[in-house]
């Protein structure tokens, strides 16, 4: 196939080379004429322009632009395509972007590829990067069959893990396991910082160890990123954000009337339950 | 030095194994005779019964029990020993259970070695288990110097970061960094479980990756050691948890109003203090 990719950071090159190696040819987009240059000589595409117009001859084009600028590139393309061209994406909300982006374009079919660094940028790009991760399908109902089975088969074809949904039941989803822990994670930075005895918030810093660093790393994370996803996810995340103040507020009526039998059942269930999400 | 070790589990077994390396005679307690057995054989004793009286030529012993036996075992001890003998313990709080042994024994000087395994038991322990971990002595204002002192330089020949403070400043950091956590991320868990949507539940089981791995890791530990420290170190928790609880309404608030740009800014400044904990 012919495949265009506009943004390449880290998800758009490292598509590219796992796509080039499945012999497509890739068409690279970026707006920085060095960034072009060094897609190029990573061999993360065949070739690279900011001109959107480059990509008329491609089958189907990957969006991997930040979340807000999803629809206005999906927008941007739609003069330069070929009716049946296929358009996806890789954000990590979909409920808003694909109803925006589908109105521009109706074979657009919503993608999230569950991959990720902890850095960020086309020099992070790697080969082989989805494979064994799960890679979210997300198309509307009146998405057209074949525009869904052109995306299921390209990231099969990555040796990912393709599960299909509503975009509404991926957003739902990732509020619970991906954008309620980095808000969970965060706040208890928050809270530690509130301790006003600066000899207890000293002992705190030096004592922090890997329970510490584990329940705070992604609310230590990437301050745009969680703000995208609070601001794309809103109302699945407020919903997420609710229910957990509920069980908070539980636990903690149960340490605070010294309910211990009860409180141990809690933290078993617990203990007992995340296996089952991992 | 000849030196007691009461309760052969993990802390107990490793700590037996660097104190002989230094050339200690250890006495082990344990009330199983087979654990007697497997401590000798493992060379982490050169002895053990479980009989406390054996403890009589000693200059210094370690409780190793689990904290609620802390207190009793001191009390269980006190006929046993002469005057100066040393009584240190090994648990994750302090208030409650120094001034208890104290009372008991007025040699007793509250110890916490902040070094801990995914395992427990006498077949996890291990030498070295505490070079460059955290190691907090926690005296009592009337505690004899001589006693601290003695605690502090066997901690310091373990090589591990030794940190003095009151039993309440330590309980009140460890609330923070190590007891909060617990609690935050096993509410994350619970939360998840409370979604009634069997496909989105189904899918955020699915999706779940590093993110949910870390931010749920020590709420699905032990649930006994869980409620433990909630019983044994309530009100610091509780006060760690109303405070939590304000931080995340206020981060809630910030999603609920739309203010994107105070949101960033805050999430900038938990990516900011994570560092100084770690």
């Amino acid at each position: 196939m012919q495949i265009g990719i506009v943004g390449l950071g880290l998800i758009g090159g490292s598509l590219g080379l796992d796509l080039r190696a499945l012999g497509h040819r890739v068409y690279g987009i970026a707006r920085r004429p060095d960034t072009c240059v060094a897609a190029v000589g990573l061999g993360a595409v065949d070739s690279a322009t900011s001109d959107l117009a480059s990509l008329a001859p491609v089958d189907l084009v990957m969006v991997c632009t930040p979340i807000a600028a999803i629809a206005p590139t999906v927008e941007a393309l739609a003069p330069h395509l070929s009716p049946e061209t296929v358009v996806t994406d890789v954000g990590s909300v979909k409920g808003a972007v694909v109803t925006a982006a589908a109105a521009h374009w109706p074979w657009f079919v919503g993608g999230h590829p569950m991959a990720g660094k902890a850095e960020a940028g086309l020099a992070a790009a790697e080969a082989n990067l989805f494979v064994n991760r799960a890679y979210v399908v997300t198309p509307l109902a009146e998405t057209p069959p074949a525009a869904i089975s052109r995306v299921q088969d390209l990231a099969q074809s990555l040796q990912a893990k393709v599960l299909t949904c509503s975009p509404s039941d991926h957003d739902r989803a990732v509020a619970w396991i991906s954008h309620l822990p980095v808000m969970v994670s965060s706040s208890l930075i928050q809270a530690c910082l509130q301790e006003s005895d600066g000899t207890v918030l000293a002992l705190a810093k030096a004592l922090a160890s890997s329970g510490f660093a584990s329940t705070s790393r992604v609310g230590g994370g990437n301050p745009e990123l969680g703000m995208m996803m609070a601001r794309y996810n809103r109302e699945a995340l407020l919903e997420s954000l609710r229910n957990y103040q509920d069980q908070l507020t539980q636990l903690t009526q149960l340490i605070d009337g010294e309910q211990w039998s009860t409180l141990e059942a809690l933290l078993t269930r617990s203990q007992q339950a995340r296996p089952e999400f991992l």
